[in-house]
């Protein structure tokens, strides 16, 4: 163990781990001498360490952050503190909306360690879902939920400056995963970077384009800065398809890690992107059997819901909460109706335009940045991917630089349905 | 004294600080023994208390932040760790504008005090020199130099974001003062409040018009909301023409207690718009000997110089910066001129829009809210002083709805020219 108290696991460390601390072994229902449990590593994310173990009584998963970025590994080191951060958040989302975030048992902050809700199977992160082909008719309400909560209880129309100015000095500590942000989001896809890859040589001259657009540049230059310096609501700061796991009847968000006070475009930018990134790969996971046309149309669909429906949410805690403790818009100065709805339109227009930036931005540096999705990736054959990943880029170049012409989310998924495809064989 | 080391001092309990404090007495040229120099205090400001103290061979300023609100009183308690604040941003700023800001000699936390640089006769409050309706034909040059150079190197166009984030969270802690301008600049002036007062009855439709026009406050709800939000710079947080200090040839910046990382346009708002109220007092300040007209036209083209000084001045910093530290805009991604040239014209022009909402946004709290100005209050007859008001009010709501129809500050400065008179008599 390093003095800081730290000592990375595996399988057989973590049942020492369990069995040292009573309220996990209670959970599992598991004794100090049996070992009647089963531990197995699952973490298919890009970061971090992910076991889920199942005992006689209880199941539970852990998560444990190491010192560096797993997919790049050590040579890329990482503060662990970023475990932190990700507790403190799904506990805070969890209080907001307990019905889409797993509960918290335990947080050991020197091992980096959260113990939380096993998300028992059928749950299976959406993206898996989208590439499947399911159809989750409850994703778009409960996605909405969440972030209407989540976004709408830790801003300013609902908190005071007093909590949120602690809240913004609080996450300020989890810069190094916000560098990551402002590097592999906003900067590498748009410059010469040994991190960037593309299906090449297909995409060549498409990545090419995206280094070489100085409208596009104009326009990443003002969102890399709105992530950096606006402080608008405690953010999920990763919120794409493999962020969240999912049954029929169940919307679970995960890895809240990234979380920090920063714009709440960046959250739904990042769900809305990703399902237009799911949209465009549906086109490489047709076959014979299912053409896959009737799923494309759920997925704009479930796009154009969860604007909408979070617009209709997020608007009504405002109305709901117009005379509490929040204090950008004080009743008594926003004291008619007329004027409160002149003033809701404007932020949620301005909050649709950040949306579709940010949600450009991310589906850009999807395709021709460091971390790919598995949506396009699992295309087998390259020219049919590219033909997929094409399209995106296409569709999400234009939107970041139009996203101002747009004024409903049906314009933007219109807009979609017309991209024009590039054949590369 | 009490327990976290805090005394209020009085002149003769200054006396024994100063014994007590080699780098003053040695400053001065007093012996523990001697009492050979002499304190007048002179606070003439809002909050705090300021001593002159001269000795026989040097002299020094002292200011003592008390645990409330000066002009207010007991009432109204406000953390004198105000002074902290205060100390940290006159050295920061102190570091990167030498010849605009007074030396910062000894701080103590515990007694919330500051010994700084004593700005000798003539030096004089800008203010109370345009009262007097004095040219100071350096100024311009000098607060541009000041305001590029202190918002350009606190700014992500300079910094790196771990730096940048270092100092958002630090500046939270001085959320006590920051909320202070939330309520006295974006709120009270624009709902009923005991705070407020005006030059009743003559202005009494005037006040009653601020706080009944639904478009001023959209504007003002989107400026109250990046004032909070938005981390752009570290900002003086105060910089009206009572916070400058003028001869004909030096201009120097105190009081910067309000400082945090915030949004640049507010500290040039300041200024430029306290010119403005400046220019629309004059008419209160002819007589017959001086009609002030000539003096209105050196005003104006001093609030057009500041605009134009600081833009060129800021925009060459960021030229020769370009390929330096700051990681808003990297040199790889903005890698040709063009681009560049686009990008900071964009970021200027919002950068002015900005500065004229938050301009128009504290001129109008200096007529209808808790503070006033000298500039018109020595205005003794209230007819003519409700006159001057009613154009500078008249003026500042036309720029706040209007302040993205101008392109330039020759623009704002001819529609101010333009404001019809009301008469009162
Ligand atoms: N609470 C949970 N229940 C079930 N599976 C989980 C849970 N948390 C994570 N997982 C699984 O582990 C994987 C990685 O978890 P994640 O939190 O996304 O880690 P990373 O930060 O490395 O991306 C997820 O994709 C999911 O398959
Ligand atoms: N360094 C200084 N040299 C000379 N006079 C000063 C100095 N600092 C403050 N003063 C005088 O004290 C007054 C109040 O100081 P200020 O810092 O503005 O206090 P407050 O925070 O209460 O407004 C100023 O208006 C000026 O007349
Ligand atoms: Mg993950
Ligand atoms: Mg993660
Ligand atoms: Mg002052
Ligand atoms: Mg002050
Ligand atoms: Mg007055």
């Amino acid at each position: 163990m390093a003095a800081d108290g730290f000592r990375p696991l595996n399988e057989k460390l973590l049942v020492e781990y369990i069995k040292a601390t009573p309220s996990l072994s209670f959970k599992l229902g598991v004794g100090e001498e049996s070992a009647d449990f089963v531990i197995k590593e699952v973490g298919d994310g890009n970061l971090n360490f992910v076991y889920i173990v199942i005992g006689s009584s209880g199941s539970i998963v852990v998560k444990q952050a190491l010192p560096y970025v797993r997919c790049i590994g050590e040579s890329f080191p990482m503060t662990k503190e970023r475990a932190y951060f990700e507790a403190l958040t799904l506990k805070e989302h969890g209080r907001l909306c307990p019905g889409h975030v797993p509960e918290v048992y335990h947080f050991d902050r020197p091992m980096s360690l959260i113990a939380m809700r096993y998300l028992e199977p059928p749950h299976i992160i959406l993206r898996k879902g989208f590439i499947a082909g399911v159809e989750y008719p409850l994703l778009a309400e409960h996605i909405s939920d969440y972030m209407a909560k989540t976004l709408f209880y830790t801003s300013l129309l609902f908190r005071g400056t007093t909590e949120h100015k602690q809240s913004v000095a609080e996450f300020c500590g989890n810069l190094g995963l916000c560098r990551l942000n402002e590097q592999f989001v906003f900067s590498d896809p748009f410059k010469v970077s040994h991190f960037n890859r593309w299906t090449s040589p297909y995409l060549d001259d498409d990545a090419k384009s995206v280094r070489e657009d100085d409208a596009l540049k104009l326009e990443v230059a003002g969102l890399k800065t709105m992530f950096i310096e606006r402080a608008q609501a405690l953010i999920h700061g990763d919120l794409h398809t493999g962020s969240v796991m999912v049954t029929s009847n169940s919307t679970q968000v995960i890895d809240p890690e990234f979380s920090f006070m920063g714009p709440m475009g960046y959250d739904i930018g990042a769900f809305i992107g990703n399902l237009f990134l799911a949209y465009f790969s549906q086109d490489g996971h047709a076959d014979q059997e299912n053409d896959r046309e009737s799923y494309k149309t759920w997925i704009l669909k479930t796009a154009e819901n969860t604007w909408n429906l979070f617009n209709v949410k997020f608007t009504k805690l405002w109305h709901e909460n117009k005379d509490g403790s929040g204090e950008a818009y004080l009743p008594e100065v926003y004291n008619n109706s007329e004027l409160l709805l002149q003033t809701q339109k404007k932020y949620m227009k301005d909050l649709f335009h950040d949306s579709l930036g940010f949600g450009a931005t991310k589906m850009i540096r999807r395709i021709v940045g460091l971390a790919h999705v598995e949506d396009f990736e699992s295309i087998k054959d390259d020219k049919r991917r590219a033909y997929c990943e094409h399209r995106a880029l296409e569709f999400a170049k234009m939107l970041l630089k139009e996203r101002h012409q747009f004024h409903t989310i049906d314009e933007v998924v219109s807009a979609a349905l017309e991209v024009p495809g590039k054949t590369f064989w």
